[in-house]
C-alpha cells in the first residue's frame, strides 16, 4: 500500500510511508490526545479506533504516548498496519474523513513524558572535533571511545517541544586566563543537531537487552537539539560531566516516526575498529545506520547540513550498551545520538565545531556574522530519509528562538 | 507538643518529633498509600484525614508522595501541625487508633516517583580522596571545586527501594596497565553513604530557586545508597562522566523525614573560602549544615560512621546551583549529596575509600577481609540527628544485599 487515497502529493514527506506520532490538541481547552500525521492533516487516531472498535483507543486517548510506548512492539506494528489499511485503502473513507484535523486547527504537545534522558556521543568527528577544541593538549579521542558508546545522562524535567521559545541560561564561567570564575549569562549558547530515540516496552532492573533484541524497545526517531551553554560546561565538567551547561533545556521534534518508515533508509554502519566487544556486536541486520540528511538553519540561512549516515554507534548497540549494567527501560525513555557532524566543514552539527569555538564566525544571508547563538536567534533542524519506492520520509522539524536571560 | 500519647518510649528515634512520610500496604493486593511512621507503626493518614475531614485525604490516597509534593510547602507544614496535634493530643485518642497499622503488618514501596536524580559531589574529604585515587598525578580537587557544588544526572528509573537486592552489575573496564578492556561483572562493587533530598513544588522553565527560597522546595531528606562499580567507572567516565558505574541501581530509604524534623540539628557550614559567587550565598539561616550521624554496616560489622555536619555545600546551595541556569523543578526531584567522608579513616562513606581502592582491605568482625563487595554482602546505613528537648530523629534505614551477575 504504497499510496494513500488522501489528496496527499506522492512526494509529501508525511506520505503513507511516514505515518509519524504525536500529541494534539484542537479547539479550546481540549484534551490532548494521539494523532497521527498524513500529509497536512492530524488523524485524531484514539477518536477513530473508537469509531471502529479498533485497539488502542484508550492508550491513544492520552496526553503522551507513554500509555502507547507500553503496549510494545507488537502493538506497535499491528496498530501501523491498521493505520496503512485505512489511509490506504478508499474503502476506508467515511471512517477516516471525520477524524481527520487541518494540520493549521491543531497545537502540538510534547509527544512524550521523558522517563530518563541519556545523550550519547556517537559522532567520530564530532567527539574529535570537541576534543581538540576542549583538551588540545591530549588525544582527542579519549582512549575508550571507540570500545563503547559513550553517553551520559541529562535532565528529563527540561525536554521542550519543538516552538518553546529558550531563555538563554545563566551560570558560572571561567576561561583558564581568568584569576576567578564569573558569573551572568551565558556568551557562547550553542545547539547540538541531534537524532532522539524514543523507547517503549519495559524491563526489569537487573536485566539486559541485547543488541538483537533492540528492535523490541526503539519505537521510532525524533528530532533532537540539545542546546548547550559552552562557557558554564566548559568550567563545570571535570570531573563528573556536563550538568548545568545543558539542563536548562532541550528541544524535540513533535512528531516521533516510528522506526519502520525507515527501513529503507538503513545503510551499513561504518567500520568499527577495533571490533567492540561481544556484547556490542550482534546480527548485521539488527546494527546498522540510517542514511537520514540534517539540515541546519539559523535565521534564514542554512549554515551545516550533517550526515547522520556517518554515526560510528548504531542505535542497537547504545540501547544495548544503556542496558547491560542491568539498567532498567521504562516507556518513555529517550536517548540522543549526540551531535552530528560529517568530515566537511559544512556537515557540523554545532556552532562549537563550525565557528571552531567562536574563532571562525560564519556569515549569515543578512551579512552579519555569528560565533555563538544570539538573542532572538531561531535554530531550526530538519532532516528527510529515502523512504520505499521513491518516497520521501520526513522527519519535520525541531525550532527554537533564543530569549534573552531573566 | 513533645510528646505523645501513643505508647513510645521518649527516646525512640521515630517519636512525635520526626514524623516521616512513607508509602506503604498491608494484607494482600491493598493499595499503596501514604503512611507516616509513629514509634513501631504506621498512621494511614489518608484514612484518618478522610475519616475527620481533614485536606490532603486525596493526594495521601496515592502510591506515591508525589501529588502530596507537588503542595508544596505551606501545605507541608500544615499538615505536620495536623500531625502533631492529632498524635499529640490524647484527645484524639479515637480518631486515631481505627488507622494505626503496626510496622509488622506493612510492606513499604518506593516513596516517591522519582522525576530527575542528581548526585552532588559535596563532601570535600570525599572529592580529595577519590582525586587522589583517581587522577593521582593531578591536584586531588579539580580547580572548580570550591566554586559550585559539583553535580551530574543519574538515572531516575533504577531508584530502588531499601531492601531490594542489588544484581551485581557487568560491563566494560580496562585498567591503565591492560591492552584491552574485558567485559564482565564487576569485580570493584562499591557503595556511597549519602544523604538524599526530595523536592517538592514545581517551577517552570527558564526560571530560578534562590538559596533563600530553597526550603519551599526542600521537603525532607532520605538515606541513600548509590551503588558504584569502580572498574566499570574508571574506564567509562571521561570525558562525559560517571554512567553505567552507578546507573544499574541506587536505593533509597523508605522513610523520608521533613526538613521541620531537623531544625534542632542545625549547624553552621563549614567556612567556605573562597567567598562563592553571590548567587550561591543567601542568609545563613536558609544555608546551614546538619548534624547527622551516619552508621555504615557491612553484614556484622560498622565500618564507617560519615559525619554529615562536614559537608562543604548546604543544600539550599545546591538548589540554588541546580536551577541557576534555568532548570525547572518538578515534584519527585531528588538530589542526593554524594559520598559522606569525614577527615578520620572510620569516617569515609566508601569502600574505594576506607580500602584505597582495595589495597588495604577492612577485616570484619568473622575474620574475612573485604576490598569490595563480595555476593551475598548486605550493606546497611542508618543514621539520626539530635532532635528538639532530646529527642532523638530516626533517619531510618537503607540496606541491601548483593546478588550475583546474571
Amino acid at each position: 500500500m504504497s499510496h494513500t487515497w488522501l489528496d496527499v502529493p506522492a512526494d509529501h514527506p508525511f506520505g503513507i510511508a511516514t505515518l509519524p506520532y504525536g500529541v494534539f490538541s484542537a479547539g479550546g481547552p481540549e484534551q490532548r490526545r494521539v494523532g497521527v500525521r498524513i500529509g497536512d492533516q492530524v488523524l485524531d487516531v484514539s477518536a477513530t479506533a473508537r469509531a471502529t472498535g479498533a485497539d488502542w483507543a484508550d492508550a491513544w486517548n492520552r496526553p503522551t504516548l507513554n500509555d502507547f510506548l507500553a503496549l510494545g512492539r507488537s502493538a506497535w506494528t499491528s496498530a501501523r498496519e491498521w493505520l496503512v489499511e485505512l489511509l490506504g485503502n478508499e474503502a476506508h473513507r467515511s471512517e477516516v474523513e471525520p477524524h481527520l484535523v487541518p494540520l493549521g486547527d491543531v497545537t502540538l504537545h510534547l509527544p512524550i513524558d521523558v522517563a530518563d534522558y541519556v545523550d550519547f556521543y556517537a559522532s567520530e568527528q564530532h567527539a574529535t572535533n570537541v576534543g581538540s577544541i576542549f583538551r588540545p593538549d591530549s588525544a582527542a579521542l579519549t582512549p575508550n571511545w571507540k570500545h563503547l558508546p559513550i553517553g551520559y545522562h541529562g535532565r528529563s524535567g527540561t525536554v521542550v517541544v519543538s516552538g518553546t521559545d529558550i531563555v538563554r541560561p545563566t551560570g558560572q564561567r571561567k576561561a583558564p586566563s581568568d584569576a576567578a570564575p564569573t558569573f551572568g549569562p551565558s556568551i557562547r549558547l550553542d545547539i547540538e543537531t541531534e537524532l532522539g530515540y524514543v523507547v517503549g516496552g519495559s524491563t526489569t532492573v537487573g536485566s539486559r537487552v541485547s543488541v538483537d533484541e533492540a528492535s523490541n524497545h526503539l519505537f521510532g526517531v525524533t528530532l533532537f537539539n540539545d542546546w548547550s551553554a559552552r562557557d558554564i560546561q566548559a568550567w563545570e565538567y571535570v570531573p563528573l560531566g556536563p550538568f548545568l551547561g545543558k539542563s536548562f533545556a532541550s528541544s524535540i521534534g513533535a512528531w516521533v516516526v516510528p522506526m519502520e518508515a525507515l527501513a529503507a533508509a538503513r545503510v551499513p554502519l561504518p567500520t568499527q575498529d577495533p571490533e567492540p566487544l561481544p556484547y556490542l556486536r550482534g546480527a548485521s541486520e539488527a546494527s546498522y545506520g540510517l542514511d537520514l540528511r540534517f539540515e541546519v538553519r539559523l535565521n534564514d540561512t542554512v549554515i551545516a547540513r550533517p550526515p547522520y549516515k556517518e554515526l560510528y554507534w548504531s542505535p542497537a548497540q547504545m540501547l544495548a550498551h544503556m542496558t547491560v549494567n542491568g539498567a532498567s527501560l521504562r516507556p518513555g525513555d529517550l536517548f540522543a545520538s549526540g551531535t552530528i557532524s560529517g568530515n566537511e566543514k559544512d556537515q557540523r552539527g554545532s556552532l562549537l565545531e563550525l565557528t571552531w569555538n567562536g574563532k571562525e564566525p560564519i556569515t549569515l544571508s543578512d551579512g552579519s556574522t555569528r560565533g555563538f547563538l544570539e538573542d532572538g536567534d531561531t535554530v531550526t533542524i530538519t532532516a528527510w530519509a529515502p523512504g520505499p519506492e521513491g518516497a520521501t520520509i520526513g522527519l519535520g522539524e525541531v525550532t527554537g528562538t533564543i530569549r534573552s536571560a531573566v
